[in-house]
């Protein structure tokens, strides 16, 4: 069991940005919660301001060396439909998550109407939105249902 | 613990409607399936096509006679502004659960572009889209979480 | 051969409301002609006021004891996707009546765009508008013929 | 009694074109089968691809030696404001004839939504839509009544 | 002299919900007010989270048996076209009540949007908003001057 | 006690432009009813087809010689965001008054669908639209309450 | 001095299609009043339901044989592309004539917002609306204005 | 006969301000014009860059001392609802007038979109766009007509 | 192997219209250069500014006479669904060809946004855009590689 | 050298109105400072809330007796195209300042949409916006450069 | 003669990635294709993903090095204003190719609406669109054919 | 005192592209105009075409080794969220400085609608635009200023 974990732009910052909204684990507390929570499971974590980056990353999916992937896409989930395609082409289930509630931001005090739409999603199998931290875990353990549903 | 579960209109047909979208699980099928899952979890569940029902039904949860709430609005999450506003009442958390993928089918061949929208999700603490039954066990084991980290 | 007719919100003050628009006949003028015209078909009649109780009804279609649906949803029509899921639901064909022609109420002086929309329309078999209490007769005989061709 | 049927653009391919959604009726079988079903009416039938030539047509029209019009717009139902503003300046009653569920297909896999509105509904007393080769036969069911009820 | 007072979704939660928002007195307080402040005038209260209900209870004053009434829809405000029809049916005055400044709640923080629209107060006589409870007692007072008007 | 009653331009035409919608009654007529129905409040009346007048007064009011303002700021109402910003910058309270109920006049016939839309709202305290002059006691009467309210 | 004066659709129509919005007169009044003002110059009157044949005839105006064209386009005016590009090649000027006041129509009761929109009106030199048959005139007398300035 | 002539904003510029679109005269030459070419006229001549004093002088003519107004708006033209109104208020016919074709403006190189609408030229009798300053002579012939018409 | 090459409107003034937009080359001269460049296919070249005949021409392509055609709607492209309906309907390959960038020409100058949506392209197999009159050299030789692979 | 500095409606309210979003200095205080800092510049200072008072003074600017112009249009910035014209028509550079980031505001909490958009941009030669008082005084640097760079 | 051709990302996985969209022939197979077809010119390939490395590569055409480039920017078409801008700046043509039919996916199954868009092709000299490998070809001829006529 | 200044993509061709627009100066001829106008600030200047090279140089700026960020986002102004949420997450005050008024490219001949929005400047603290090379040097004073009010 093999799941890659890919982390969009300004991801490496958290836990020192705007903590109220993303709280105050880093990007590192998370990978290790997965390593810790899922022992059986052999993890590559990967993280990138990168656009192109990313998506050379997720195309390394496309043998199926990777079980499944879990893809934070930060920012590029609003644009990106260079990465949108790119996890079209991928023949093992992707997984978005996003620490906060997105619906939340793009009604809240910010005004942050462009948070409300994912380019994204319509390609992912499934998403989790607003569970923090936890969301990553959520979406590993749905990957290996999924795994083991259709062995 | 106590969970209110509660799901919105036809999803009392779950199991025998466009199975293709939802799979072929009954309501009944996933209560029985928490109530396994969660042994030490004391349900409620309710399923109305009845927006008041819905609405009395939440309001029944001011008192904190329940920990946390499980809502799948079913349409309702696409224009019931009545039920979110129920929602935004509560003061347990919500979390708003899709069985399937809502932005693909947005997106996909019955170009259902209304599904893209939740009037409910801006008021919810997390949302989790697409992971069929298991979403329910996902959004049980976040208020668990939740609940803990509170006390 | 069972007919299962549906009136939706305020269609039971037909001949009460609005007459210039609607004209004089009731809801129970409707019926009896509909008896009248076709003997051999058994009609059950139903309205109400109440989205739950219409998405109710909608569903004891479910198991082929109806060879068809007449719906007329009212002002559901604009925005009711909890009425529409329940008639996608359905394996028996759904014809919409409207009593007057909905796009002309749309432009007319009342300006009331949203008119226009049927959010129930494209999951129906077909639509009769502007036809006043003759389209429930017309929606019957398509019925009737449908029933007659699948045969 | 006499009743003018007016055709639009490319509906003398039916039944050669896309019989998935036409069905396998040629225009000239419909003809027949309302000279067969109304034996005391006389019909003129009309099908053009010149938009000038259906407006010609339908002038033909305003010194009532027609009792009614039945007018399938095929794709001028779309924009042809021309063909709109002959209609409305018609004496007689006007009704709009699809043969397919045009609320339908605009939420389809084709996605064609500019299927969804049509400009020459709001000037016609009546539409149906989605009834196939019968909508013809309806609609003139209705101008029948309509002309008997006014004498 | 007879009023009917309806109140619809969650305004039963009155003085319990958001009280930074709606102000600490309850629906009873209100009621109390209005009948103190009134004494010749009979009031008939009446509250549901049901679109059905309020429709069905609006539709209690087609026979003037009430001399006016007051609506505050709640969140039906925003789409319940049903709850419209049943108002713009009705032979007496209807005067729409809204507790907050619903113009100040669309653009405030919260980002509220949809609250900018009312489908409903086209089809009544008049409309406060943003005077707290005491936009009843004007309404009412309203009502009164009205139907002394046109004595 | 001393309150500022502001009318925005064509207001002084009252009586004579569109009796059908405003009535019969004069500005001068409204103003004499004010200070009849409230003897120990001190009024001044200001109407202004100038912007630049209309909020040179609101101005007036930033030093709390009055305890509030009565606005109706006619067409300004749609417009006007330099109106907007002088009654946002003002300490005391600001209640907007309609004559008529501009919800409806931007659905009815005359299609003005720019009378909808208040860009002032948002930053008064309340609104009145629909009562004709009465709507103007209405506001003052408000006003004394939220004056004595918070002394 | 040679003028071309062309009708679009439904213009032949004129004097006998709603009358309280176009008038009295016929087409071939206006060419007799042009004729009877203009002695001096010689006119070709065109008229057709065809857009094809309108703009066959506008092109005949490219090796300026004419002076100028009065062009009222009817229905074409909101939708005719092809209509337009015939006018903005033409190397003489165009006056674009509108009988009723189209602004007028698009916020009237009959709610055609269609009619407020001229495609063709970008290329034309000048246009004139709402004078009715006088327009015709005016438009003329621009013309024999324009060709004696630029001699 | 006596006609009111108003100008808006900027129009004072004429003949300086960007003559390759407003030409070279000035606002006298035009005025001069009209008075030598309408002997037998009365006009009253009024230009002003404040909103609030051409509706001071529109409501001038509201008792009739005046047979028509010619209007030309200027900026006002694209937002003075406030402007609207009055010419909405005048028992006297008004024709607006503009010096260039503002659809063309529309659409040109300077991309300026706003300037397609007029908020005016629904409340006006006709239009003019597009002649330069013998849109004004168009604009007083056309009253002459009217005046004479209606006698 | 048989070619269909069909122009829409205004393409007969090719060489004579907008010369820095279209060149100097006429629709004699791309037919000419056509037959020389393809000694072996015969063609049959079409113009006309009348849609409908444009459609009768397509629709002689439905018995496979032809191997496919070659199609420049002009102005057409932007709003004939009847056009399109004639192409949908054909069994051989279309290619839609425009001389000019349509894309460059929706941004540029001329701010003709109309130019940028082709309602006819998603029913064609290709489009070139921009290649002059050597664009139908290209939609030619694309179309010899087609029906050589589908052999 | 000679500047004319405009500020419009409600910039005399400066240091009093929301000092959280304009701070404390007043106008007066920017004007002494601009006065200090540009010991060899003459400045004209000129403020009103009245649009056509703005707009007599940009005019005051066409004959060069001024080098240039700062401008702060305040909320005139949203919807005065009268303002747009004078600025368009002066011959020398007009810079436009803003207090505050208008972007920032348009997003904020506020929710003031409205703000994003300022109609005279456009028309000026260049922006600042959230330098605070600053702003002025860079753009007077800016106008003193222009000025010598094109000597 | 040195032609550049430049690909966008996922294109990489031609052949690989959805086979019945964009075929079996991987990108390798296109640029032998090309380099067999023309063996007098000269080609460099360049692929990415990374939207910064393919500005980077348009840029060294900056100095007429390459007579020309072929630009397929894959999911960059529908969003990168930076290789738009990149594109905007080149001395010499750049043809864009798309290998399916992206008006044909705007409109299918799939729904992808954003496909419809490119913000690129305003700034090319030519687009291709829909003839697979063989657009490739037809853009280097194309090329090949501007470099002579302009020599 | 240490100040980074940031330039996005094709900035780097600034002086050889579109010179019209963007002037004669190069990037480097700023660089030293800024080094020379303050000798006693430190400056890191970075360019770069990879949106992900950006964000990493800002996010260099977390731990205040800068005092502020003087940034010019090129084409990412107007989509790069990711640019945005490095900007939003920085400690320091970062200005936008734009070297052409993007205003009246947004209206202007090319069309470039898009260049109207900044999705970036929401999260700076004051934006210049349209002082060319100037820009950059007022941006600094400015960030100077700042750095010393808040000692």
């Amino acid at each position: 069991m093999h799941i890659l974990v890919v982390n969009g732009p300004n991801l490496n910052l958290l836990g020192r940005r705007e903590p109220e909204i993303y709280g105050t684990q880093t990007l590192a507390d998370i990978d290790n919660e997965l390593t810790k929570t899922f022992p059986d499971v052999r993890f590559t974590f990967f993280q990138s301001n990168h656009e192109g980056a990313i998506i050379d990353t997720l195309q390394s999916a496309m043998d199926r060396t990777y079980n499944g992937v879990v893809l934070n896409p930060g920012a590029f989930t609003h644009y990106s439909y260079a990465v949108r395609d790119a996890v079209a082409a991928l023949p093992v289930p992707v997984i978005e998550v996003h620490l906060s509630n997105i619906h939340l931001r793009a009604e809240s005090a910010a005004g942050e109407e462009f948070r409300r739409l994912s380019v994204i999603a319509p390609v992912c199998k499934a998403q989790v939105s607003g569970f923090g931290p936890a969301g990553y875990v959520l979406a590993v353990r749905m990957l290996l249902n999924a795994t083991t549903e259709t062995q």
